[in-house]
């Protein structure tokens, strides 16, 4: 059976992908009277002297709200809060799986920013953590900016930042192969939305000096006037310092790093064979990538990435978000800095460093190790910045995350 | 250890009750391109195309919202949403337990009707029912009549009409056993916040002609003026009808039923003695009920229930919530109707009913028959009264039920 049919069959078998689970037995009177009246009432009159204990006596500490509205739910667009579910339960299976994270799908009507941040930060109470899914760029930008400031829970837009952090992982392993710097290397970023955007800041943060981002009009530079919005504005004030004009194939010339989150087949052999020399190409548009690898070797690409799990590098996010949110959640951190991004991409990786070859820049996504370093990472950072509400020694924290990751319950 | 301490100890040490339990594998590649992309983008299409069939595909049509503001928590009042979880959590500890139903809670940070009826509204898509709990009176009145009208999928205020069906069931029994009809009796209730009241309404429906209601400034009779709200002011149309006056130890002179939902001690062997003979007495404060059973045996009574599980005849909402959302959610009912309701309180009253006698008139907390019949009978009546959107007949119904109650993974 092919897998669309599967996946049909399969979700309707299970009716969905999630359940709850009790942590606790209800076995006699005796339990009942310790997990539900009267005994309930102390844990919650401890609270009520001192919120902070919330984390101490319930579950909100390891409980992540997976946010949508569905409106750019994989390359399928806005298809509504409703048909957005199955992969909001599929991302909460895999924080489970990947993070030992409860996750729980959160799909809210609306497209109106206002509304849908008052909604998070009424709904606050019950999370230790936000994850936003598959939210329309612009509107993704603001309701993160708007979120991050507002809640004293971390924030994390992972088809922003998921996707920034292991493509920096990979980024950083595929240089090492080619021998080029970050700081010396031109790179053309296709796509402008979430993805786009993202990765251009982590990579300028990690010390990229020569990016060029393209939409579909064509190379972004200041005081562009044709489809700019805030973000894109922002964005062109720290790229293209030379103000590039024309289309992807005209500013890909050169270029040592392709990174493309827009569209099938917008490459062609030509456009690979003007880059620079080792040329890396990371063609990460779903399920069809920018260029496929094949072609993109023949034209002389020295390392080639994609978004697909039947090609060598898959670049995942399955890699990241878990990680982070364990690390974050373990050392109850009030959100998630770059440089904690940074370092999750260093994590991942060094984990794919032992052993470097073309065909191996990235870790496979189903590598379970992976979580576990992204979050020590991920957890010594903030402790080290002072943005964490716990410190624990490495040997605590090791302790602390491989708990969480074995015994999801 | 004593029950209050061993609470703190153990929600300490489970870090609360509650975890996402991930109903399908994910063990390599090809799960993950099922559950996850590619995969997923099949449901969701369908989705996309035909709504209704979010409850095939997803996990939505067994899961429930408990839902509250934290400003009446158990005995404890407005504590707040964060001091609320832990018994949201424990109470979606017993829709699992109980009724194989998975419960979330979300605690809103909200006093504001308007804003909470709000967010439930757009949070709707991840639900197939809303339980709103520790709502204060009268605002729990206003919003669970909002969602009622403004939603497509089961709400149900558990303060109110849990303890409504319970209460009912265990009168029930017990004017079999003195031998009285409900058209009959005088009906006495102490309390006239969420509980109160839609008690009072539920017994009128089931055939109750003579009820007073006293709230801390006595009886409530229509025009009084002190105290009142719109909902007190509605009640007063239908119950008192000779306008009596005066306090609960007043009015409770020759009644057949004394049902209490107010504070401890109210009451003294003096107006157990002033009540008619074979007096009932359902003192149901918790956890200090208005009389001590043996007080109230004492002073004559034929039957006493209480909320407590140290005593007989616990009247333990329990027995309600779990079957009633397990039979709703099992034919997609719309809503939970009086005549649901009804049809629950009977099928709990007939399993006590093989064994009655003064110290059961109602089954034991724990009896998990309860939530079978329960949902049998309440799902029956949602097909009867054609606000099921699914038709089963009584066999697959039966099996349904079971399968969800036996396996509520």
């Amino acid at each position: 059976m092919e897998i669309g049919s599967l996946a049909l069959k399969l979700h309707r078998e299970h009716r969905g992908k999630i359940a709850l689970k009790s942590k606790v037995p209800i076995n006699d009177a005796k339990d009942l009277s310790i997990y539900y009246t009267p005994g309930v009432a102390e844990p919650c009159k401890e609270i009520a002297k001192n919120e902070e204990l919330v984390y101490e006596y319930t579950a909100k500490s390891n409980w992540v709200a997976v946010v949508t509205n569905g409106t750019a739910v994989l390359g399928l667009g806005d298809i509504g809060a409703h048909a957005s579910l199955p992969v909001m339960e599929g991302k909460a299976v895999l924080f489970k799986e990947f993070g030992g994270v409860d996750a729980f799908p959160i799909c809210i009507n609306s497209k109106d920013v206002e509304e849908i941040v008052r909604v998070i930060k009424l709904i606050q109470p019950s999370f230790g953590g936000i994850n936003l899914e598959d939210i329309a760029a612009p509107f993704c930008f603001e309701i993160e900016e708007r979120l991050i400031d507002e809640l004293e829970i971390p924030v994390f837009h992972d088809d922003q930042h998921g996707t920034a952090v292991v493509a920096l992982a990979a980024l950083i392993n595929s240089l090492k192969l080619v021998n080029k710097k970050i700081s010396d290397v031109r790179i053309v970023i296709n796509g402008a939305g979430a993805a786009g955007i993202a990765v251009a800041q982590l990579l300028i943060k990690y010390g990229a000096k020569d990016i060029i981002i393209c939409d579909k009009c064509g190379a972004i530079y200041e005081g562009r006037e044709e489809d700019m919005n805030k973000y894109k504005q922002q964005i062109a004030k720290v790229t293209n310092k030379n103000h590039l004009k024309g289309s992807i194939h005209d500013v890909i010339k050169g270029a040592d790093v392709f990174i493309g989150l827009s569209v099938a087949n917008v490459l062609d052999e030509e456009d690979v064979k003007n880059m620079a020399k080792d040329a890396i190409v990371m063609a990460m548009a779903n399920p069809v990538p920018e260029i496929m690898p094949g072609k993109a070797k023949r034209a002389g690409a020295k390392i080639i990435c994609t978004g697909r799990s039947d090609f060598s590098n898959q670049v995942n996010n399955v890699l990241a978000f878990p990680g982070i949110f364990r690390g974050a959640l373990d050392v109850r951190a009030r959100k998630i800095t770059d440089e904690m991004k940074v370092a999750a991409a260093e994590a991942i990786a060094r984990i794919a460093e032992e052993d470097l070859n073309e065909d191996y820049v990235i870790p496979k996504a189903l590598n379970k190790r992976v979580s576990f370093e992204v979050a020590l990472a991920v957890a010594e950072k903030a402790i080290e910045q002072g943005i964490a509400r716990i410190n624990l020694s490495k040997q605590e924290l090791q302790r602390k995350i491989l708990l969480a990751l074995n015994c999801p319950g």
